[in-house]
């Protein structure tokens, strides 16, 4: 395809001064561990997520640059496997845990400390899983990011020299009271409220921008087109998840400032992304189980939320872990689903086109255009 | 025996039906879910359950069946293991969530979504469950129906549309408090208090009923006699459990409302016929090992109430799952105690008799009366 | 040497009394499980531990004495296997629970029946947690004395005859408050206060001591003798675990009458000798590693304290059983670092010498002094 030619030679450019030049395979690394946030092995994906938290805070941009670099940093000390470091697997968190402490800590010259401990921890963290959840062949997800921010966030009550954010309070739970569930930026005050196109679109596209905790409708629409830069199946669930997310909150009554932020969005575009043709083959029936599973987990972050109301702590994408989790841990339990080793996962296109390969037999090619 | 021939071949009629006719079949499968809330693979068994569940509430009847018909329904959708749904492998928990959600939440139409969801979850959990407990042999017990509950219950603080009942509300926790002891039905008010015999016979038969929510001393009565259909070992085990969990309680000096309400019986209920029989050969000694769980599950349903109180929400089986699974793990660690293949569990007296027959040798024949 | 020789000698007389005598080896294997709570198999060790336990408290000290026996005496009846018992490992949780208990709880007949109770249920979540961990060739640690201790604990606040101290009760949450920084024995009132070498030396001494709620300089400096007695390689990673959370704590602003009474240290302790030297083989690079876990523990046991303040509850050595779980579970995933099996487990320094003799080859001797 020539019109593709340009950007494919790009590529190939970039894949080759990732094998001899050691600064760009290291700018790789990160760059993937960037895009592994949701999944996509692709620097240029990894890029555009960059540029789309910059384009809404240098400050979040930064703290995440430190931890992606120390969690990456931690990893290659330590002696963990050179290809998984390659494709991102210890940035993912790294750059989350830091993002994540910066947007709820107040900013501060030990919260750099904080989140390069933060970030090595997630290493360590995210290696243990990895062994732990080994016999079923399943993937740590975020948890070790959600892990080590939730324990280095709860401490902060404790500590004088690392102080919350008022974003993080104790709320006292008032079972019989009414929720808000008007759609709008701000609890009280001017601001256009309903089920407006603007509000749902806020709510749409901030649900995708939430899972880096951008909370920003342009980062957005980056974030969507980072992930089709890869994979238009991820770009598409993706985009079915905020949607999910965003409808399953207003038919059950949910808070309506929070749908705005996209709140309910985030955690259901990674449940849709991992479960959409990542973890297993994309058919009719595995995508509508992914959708299910992108419903409850939006139903699953209003019970975080409560849980961790005591204490007023976030949520984070834990609702999306416990649900991927519990969705994929069938595995071939259940037969209308076909799962993909952990080895084998890469895109939900390249998964499809070798999975259908397999069943039309080991002499048959693949059709032209099948492999993206 | 002539006397049992009338229930024999009756029961002989049903199994053949149940091979010939899909919708008896569909039924079989259903009633046996029910029986399973109690380990109790038997359809009339469950039939019993039932009228003992609608002789106290219809509407906790009707979202049962609804939860349980659900939870059945996506596990044939799913592709499960045919003879496990037969088995009511994948009912027990539908109906379940069915009735704690119809419990806890006020009646409202988005309510059936919410116990059609659960039901459905139920299934994938239960699944997922399955999977990551066979490498020790351990049975997923009720803990699908806990997760599945407690997530979908603890979300609707969070939501306008689905109402929590005021029976969930956060309780401000009160150390130095002084705790009610004396048994009586309503905290305040007329009444017959104190250690009576009407009040403890609440305590005990209410305790067999809270199993499923029914708190009520026919339906308890009504359970018993279910389980005893099908083993007298269960039966037996059942009633040691919940007497074992009112002392328990009345010894520590527990709430006497809740005693009165058997909310101390249902946890050591079910400990003690899963530990009594079924998942190790009875012995004098894994009877004992089975009421020392029975007594501690006693214990920590007030652990479960007390870290569960900040938020309000209800401890469910909670502390069954959790006691059975630590007493269950051992397995062969303790020489004293024989753990059962969970592919051989049936009925305490079938293990009894078949472990007994392995021990005279490969020759011998059972015992007259051996096998129920 | 022939310094050495008279304790050698006292050394191998019990040794052969062990083996003849059943009161002298039932006495041994209760030592060994006293030693066994900071990982030291040595009766001395244990003898050591309870007169700095008895020092400080003859009250803990006899309720620790109860649950070890409780514990102990279980794992005989279950029929656990003999060796394990001999060496302490269901010993070392009884007596945690036993002091645990007392330390929280008032004085009263029913507290003795508590501990047993709770000693009894340490060994049967001991033997779980130990098949529950064995896929992955990893030790329960504390575990069984956490959610044992938890359990019966949390409990209290529902009953009338088992009561809470006043050192258990529910904290209002203040973000926004102010942390009271200044290192002093009490909240108010007179004494030195601030970094003076006193108040340094009491956190520095007591952390160690708190590792069995002994709240006691000189039983820290007892703790930390009798530790020696068995390996210098454990008794230099005491003292720097429970220096670096003293450090952490200071660096971060945590409250400075926890810091005083060693509430920061008592983690670092149990993480520092774990990792370093006892499952990984003792280089520079998992010393490393042992202390960035130990100040890691420092920030997890702050968290805990802030989760469990909702309910009031301690948060006891679980900081200590998360992060050594997370930093053990990565084996050999990371190259830098040796694991050690679980059954080579000893002390630092044989586990050192048979490893550097591995590496030299099977013909080479151990150089000497090299094996303690």
């Amino acid at each position: 395809m020539a019109a593709a030619s340009a950007p494919r030679r790009a590529a190939d450019t970039w894949a080759r001064l990732t094998r001899t030049n050691p600064a760009v395979a290291s700018i790789d690394a990160l760059l993937r561990g960037t895009g592994q946030v949701m999944f996509q092995n692709n620097p240029l994906t990894g890029l555009l997520f960059l540029v789309g938290i910059f384009i809404n805070s240098a400050k979040l941009g930064g703290a995440g640059l430190l931890g992606l670099a120390a969690s990456t940093l931690a990893a290659y000390l330590l002696g963990a496997d050179r290809t998984l470091i390659r494709n991102g697997l210890f940035g993912f968190n790294g750059i989350l845990v830091g993002i994540g402490l910066a947007f709820f800590l107040e900013f501060d010259p030990l919260l750099g400390v904080y989140i390069v401990l933060g970030g090595a921890v997630s290493t360590i963290v995210m290696m243990a899983l990895a062994n732990l959840l080994s016999p079923w062949d399943m993937p740590a997800l975020t948890a070790p990011f959600v892990l080590t921010a939730w324990l280095l966030l709860f401490a902060v009550y404790q500590f004088a020299h690392v102080r919350p954010s008022p974003l993080i309070a104790p709320m006292p739970l008032e079972p019989q009271a009414t929720v808000q569930t008007e759609l709008r930026e701000l609890p009280t005050g001017p601001g256009d409220a309903g089920l407006t196109a603007a509000n749902l679109a806020h709510g749409f596209f901030r649900g995708v921008g939430e899972v880096m905790f951008q909370d920003n409708l342009l980062t957005g629409v980056i974030f969507l087109l980072a992930i089709l830069v890869n994979s238009r199946i991820s770009a598409a669930f993706a985009a079915l998840g905020s949607l999910l997310g965003l409808l399953t909150a207003l038919a059950l009554g949910g808070n309506g400032v929070l749908i705005y932020h996209g709140l309910y969005g985030f955690n259901p575009v990674l449940c849709a992304i991992a479960i959409g043709g990542l973890f297993f083959v994309l058919t009719w029936r595995s995508a509508a189980y992914a959708l299910v599973a992108a419903v409850f987990s939006a139903i699953v972050f209003a019970a975080f939320v409560v849980l961790l109301s005591p204490i007023g702590m976030p949520a984070l994408t834990a609702p999306f872990v416990l649900v991927t989790w519990l969705f994929l841990l069938p595995r071939a339990g259940f037969k209308v689903l076909q799962p993909v080793a952990l080895a084998d996962v890469s895109t939900a296109e390249n998964t499809r086109a070798s999975y259908r390969l397999r069943e039309r037999g080991p002499n048959a090619t693949p059709e032209p255009g099948e492999a993206t």
